[in-house]
């Protein structure tokens, strides 16, 4: 049992309420658009639409996060009706004829920017993975597998002709695509043979915990060389400690299934390590860009305190407390729990903020724009809610 | 005589002492890449070189300066040898075969991004065409004359193949271009046609203050339907008002050759209500981004304070006063200098901070970066210094 004093019963039913009772009720009331299909996502601080573009990402996200309720909590009609209503605009008019999806859409659905992000295609496939485990619809199964399909096609060069870097100069490969089918491999793991399930898994995991993984410093960088090898450049130098941190929680579930306890207590030491290194001492919260050499990074938003980054981390330090009962997780969970549940929530008009400044202030009053949606808060109400349930009947 | 508690002369010897006894020698001590060639412009607090990356509007905006200093301040050998310095590395390695500016290069000169950004052609035209004025040699006066030519042939669609907007779905055009060709006219006026020049002249004229210039607000905006409307999207609300700014003082230099007091008034209107309009009453300073109507802007750093945009606005001001003597430009002018000398400049290790978050604190402490070079700040001291001399002469 935990010395870290903490009622875990009675957190449970706080992540539980803030689901149901406050974060998914404004997403509900604001964002279906009746008119033309599909979500609003740029909320102001009221659920006010402020901005009527449609961006693929968050339409994906949002079919996916209430297929998921539906398919994991409850067989809420309304849910899976909210689902649907963003599938039926998404299938009609998120992607082109090759089937790769745009980024964004007008209200009506026409493509406002072309499929350059192959972050459109990831989201398309777990939004339809999920759907099709709630309606068993083939239809929904076909858009997974072939967008799937397409994401391993393209993922040596994922933007394409868009792709603006010169490569011969400088190689490098990112982060975010090995890390987002860590999870996507599982999200559709139903609808793909064993072996490519587990060719993809092992080589995923590989990147992430050994390519990526910087030995040294204990730190996942964002972009390396083929070769693995640290690049001196703005790139190289890049460390984005959310991402890090979300994808800890990928390999835990993944590490899970393949009981394989070294590699969890390994995505547990990286957690801590890159908590330890991301965190601001000074104001508190999880700084959202950093430099391995401390050089000043590119990214003018370096400083600011970003809602997914404190809940991804929340996730993945209850998940690794729950598979090792390292203590070092619950005395950091209570410090990052604190810090969350004090800043974003609004206590006014509901559901979260997003965008804080350094020193924890709102920086940008919206509840959704063009890249917060229905998805990291409810993911991780609903994660959180669930690990901490399972923690307080190991206790 | 102004009313506004200002010592005109000494404020002259400020900006002049500035220029020569602080912001040049920071950059000459430490910029020049003496093996490879070309600047270092990734320069930390101190002075220190923290990437060797080479960013060709940085390359080229560098190169103008010194020629600039040659030109029309003093025939010093070293301004001169600085600016060829450049120039070497510029001509060598800084194009593509059909004469298209890459965005950067690395150390040795090998292309990192390909030429997706036509504002590197505008600084090279600059560059060449003012160093062509020190040098008489013609290989400069042709590399600047084909790249304007360049420039106009793909001013419709800037970013050619690398264009991910579908114009079909939402057709803008920006601002930054007629804004910039407003002031590349000018500064290459020796190699054009007199008719060339007058006709890009009259059209970027009418561009920057009858189409981007709205009349309801008195404000500019960032992007606008080729028919000159509102478009109701994150890009068609933008502002910018450090760019509203800046493009005014372009706009009253082609004014007063062209002898046109009604354009220099309407100028200053702009420049004024723009400023009230981007001022933060709270914690002062100028803010970055704004929307039009208020709601919140997609740019996370949308209320940081930038250097270029504070001492743009310093430009705009004295030759708002020295060509109206409204008096509102030097209270503001007042305001806006004690904004800026009491936050950007270093006193510990000379030149100027470039960012600041919105309370005034640093937010980089880099003194060049990918984006802050040897450019804004010595050519607003140079350009004050010399409009607060010629306001004292006129009192």
């Amino acid at each position: 049992m935990t010395t870290v004093p903490l009622d875990l019963k009675l957190l449970a039913k706080q992540y539980k309420d803030e689901l149901f009772n406050n974060v998914l009720p404004f997403w509900e009331a604001h964002s279906r658009d009746d008119l033309y299909g599909g979500y609003f996502t740029c909320l102001d601080r009221q659920g006010n639409v402020f901005d009527t573009d449609k961006f693929v990402w968050l339409q994906g996200r949002q079919i996916w996060l209430f297929s998921s309720l539906y398919n994991n909590v409850e067989k809420r009609a309304e849910w899976l009706d909210m689902a649907l209503h963003g599938a039926d605009f998404l299938s009609k008019y998120g992607h082109d004829k090759e089937g790769n999806w745009y980024f964004s859409l007008n209200r009506e659905g026409k493509p406002l920017i072309q499929p350059y992000n192959i972050f459109s295609d990831c989201f398309a496939t777990m939004a339809y993975g999920q759907l099709y485990k709630a309606t068993g619809n083939e239809e929904h199964a076909l858009i997974a597998k072939n967008t799937f399909e397409n994401i391993l096609r393209k993922k040596d060069n994922p933007k394409g002709k868009f792709n603006k870097a010169i490569a011969e100069t400088r190689p490098l490969k990112g982060f975010s695509l090995p890390m987002i089918l860590c999870n996507l491999s599982l999200e559709i793991e139903h609808l793909l043979s064993k072996e490519l399930v587990e060719s993809t898994v092992d080589a995923c995991i590989t990147e992430v915990m050994e390519v990526f993984y910087d030995e040294a410093s204990g730190l996942i960088r964002e972009n390396v060389t083929p070769e693995g090898c640290f690049s001196n450049s703005f790139d190289g130098r890049l460390l984005n400690p959310g991402h890090a941190i979300e994808s800890m929680w990928f390999i835990m579930d993944l590490a899970e299934l393949k009981q394989n306890q070294a590699l969890i207590e390994k995505a547990v030491a990286i957690t801590l390590q890159t908590l330890k290194h991301g965190w601001d001492e000074q104001y508190g919260g999880i700084f959202y860009f950093m430099d391995i050499k401390g050089a000043p990074p590119q990214q003018l938003e370096w400083d600011q305190k970003l809602w997914w980054v404190h809940v991804e981390t929340l996730i993945s330090l209850l998940k690794g407390y729950l598979l090792t009962q390292n203590e070092e997780c619950l005395i950091w969970f209570k410090k990052v729990h604190d810090y969350t549940w004090s800043h974003f929530p609004d206590p006014v008009y509901g559901e979260w903020f997003g965008y804080l400044n350094r020193q924890g202030e709102v920086l940008l009053p919206l509840k959704g724009g063009k890249w917060k949606g229905c998805f990291h808060v409810p993911r991780a109400l609903l994660q959180c809610w669930k690990t901490l349930e399972k923690i307080s009947e190991m206790e």
